[in-house]
């Protein structure tokens, strides 16, 4: 399958993963977060029928998450660019009939899929307070990606506790820095955090991303600290990520 | 200094600090919890004029942070006879002039300390929720030492807050399973967690303790998730953690 490339676009493909990727600087590329969140999620089996990516950026987790599940994956993603360039990736991959993208704020998302009707949630969303005085990236794609500017994390809980069925699961990755925020706004929208995983570039280094599942009406607490991802050895990335990041497409 | 010992009682002293302990299966004994604890606290130097151990059993922690630091401790303790054993190990240790031990509920440390005067509070609170139809332990000294009986965590962090001065410091030690409930409840009552610490048996498998610093009044976020503690080397203690609980009193 051939698809267009625009100026400044290229495809990663993941070598571990059959799945290739158009990325481009200049408006979006996956990094490390997208592929740890994908490889986070449990799929259960033919059970798992409806999946949503919100914050979909390019469709990475989406896209990873195909390979693991049969399930629909429907991505929602507000900026049209980015919504247009996972919609050329799922071409590409050959995906038209697995996976969707809904090229709208997800405060709009029941518009597209029903309540209470989602197996699982995955997000990967933007991590930073919007704080008037907080430096942003001059390009708009990127500030919109990391800075919550068109949505926030109270907003991405409640649209994730609405998707989801009774006991159906949202899972994120997130920044420690914010864990109290994310943890005090899963159970304010019913969505009980069950398992972390922390990652950490190194052992005896601060963790600098979070993993959370989190169960819609699940009874409060249980929640287990799963062990650490340890993401580089001395100064380059572990081998299983340097596989995941760079693959064959650099 | 000699005190008098009751029945079934022993004295332990830490291989690595200069403090003697009374301790008591039947009653009460300290646990690698309150040495982490008392090794997680900072003490800001002659800044720190006073602490209040919180929950203190038989004053383990107390009696550890006075090792590192001059300031005034305040243990408080409902049980009457872990208040008295706590006592006794503070004469024990000649230590009467720099520790008191208060005999009541937390819910009247205001009686004893004033609000907002607290440099740090060290707390290792009862971590189980008192569910009606929960398995408690039928010695009622450990039912109350390790389970919500007489208190629960919304109280003793309302407690920790009213005490301590603005910008002052709660340590407290808790299980992950209950870390939403830790998280929630501490920045309800305006202590802003900002330093994490998992405890875990050895790398690779689930924390089994977290340690956690709040300050009250802080800013949101900025949590720092810092390196894990590892207590296992293979079947057994590492070697400092079977030095801090056995020393040479076993």
């Amino acid at each position: 399958m051939q698809v267009e490339l625009h100026n400044g676009e290229r495809i990663d493909q993941l070598y571990s993963k059959g799945i290739q990727i158009i990325q481009s600087k200049d408006v979006f590329s996956f990094s490390l977060d997208a592929v740890l969140l994908a490889d986070f999620v449990k799929v259960n089996g033919h059970k798992t029928r409806q999946i949503v990516d919100l914050c979909s950026g390019n469709g990475a987790v989406g896209l990873f998450l195909s390979e693991k599940t049969a399930a629909h994956i429907t991505m929602v993603e507000i900026q049209e660019r980015l919504a247009e360039m996972a919609q050329r990736s799922i071409q590409l991959n050959e995906l038209g009939a697995q996976i969707d993208v809904v090229n709208d704020d997800l405060k709009n998302a029941a518009k597209y899929i029903n309540k209470d009707s989602v197996d699982i949630v995955a997000c990967n969303p933007p991590y930073f307070v919007n704080y008037e005085d907080s430096e942003k990236n001059p390009n708009q794609y990127l500030a919109i990606a990391r800075h919550e500017l068109t949505t926030n994390l109270d907003e991405i809980v409640n649209c994730a506790a609405g998707l989801l069925k009774m006991n159906a699961k949202l899972f994120m990755v997130y920044r420690p820095d914010r864990l109290t925020d994310l943890l005090v706004a899963l159970r304010a929208h019913r969505l009980e955090p069950k398992r972390l995983k922390f990652v950490r570039p190194r052992q005896g280094e601060n963790a600098n991303m979070v993993l959370v599942e989190a169960i819609k009406d699940g009874k409060p607490n249980g929640l287990k600290v799963e062990p650490d991802v340890l993401t580089y050895d001395g100064d380059d990335y572990i081998d299983e990520v340097k596989m995941m990041l760079y693959g064959s497409g650099k």
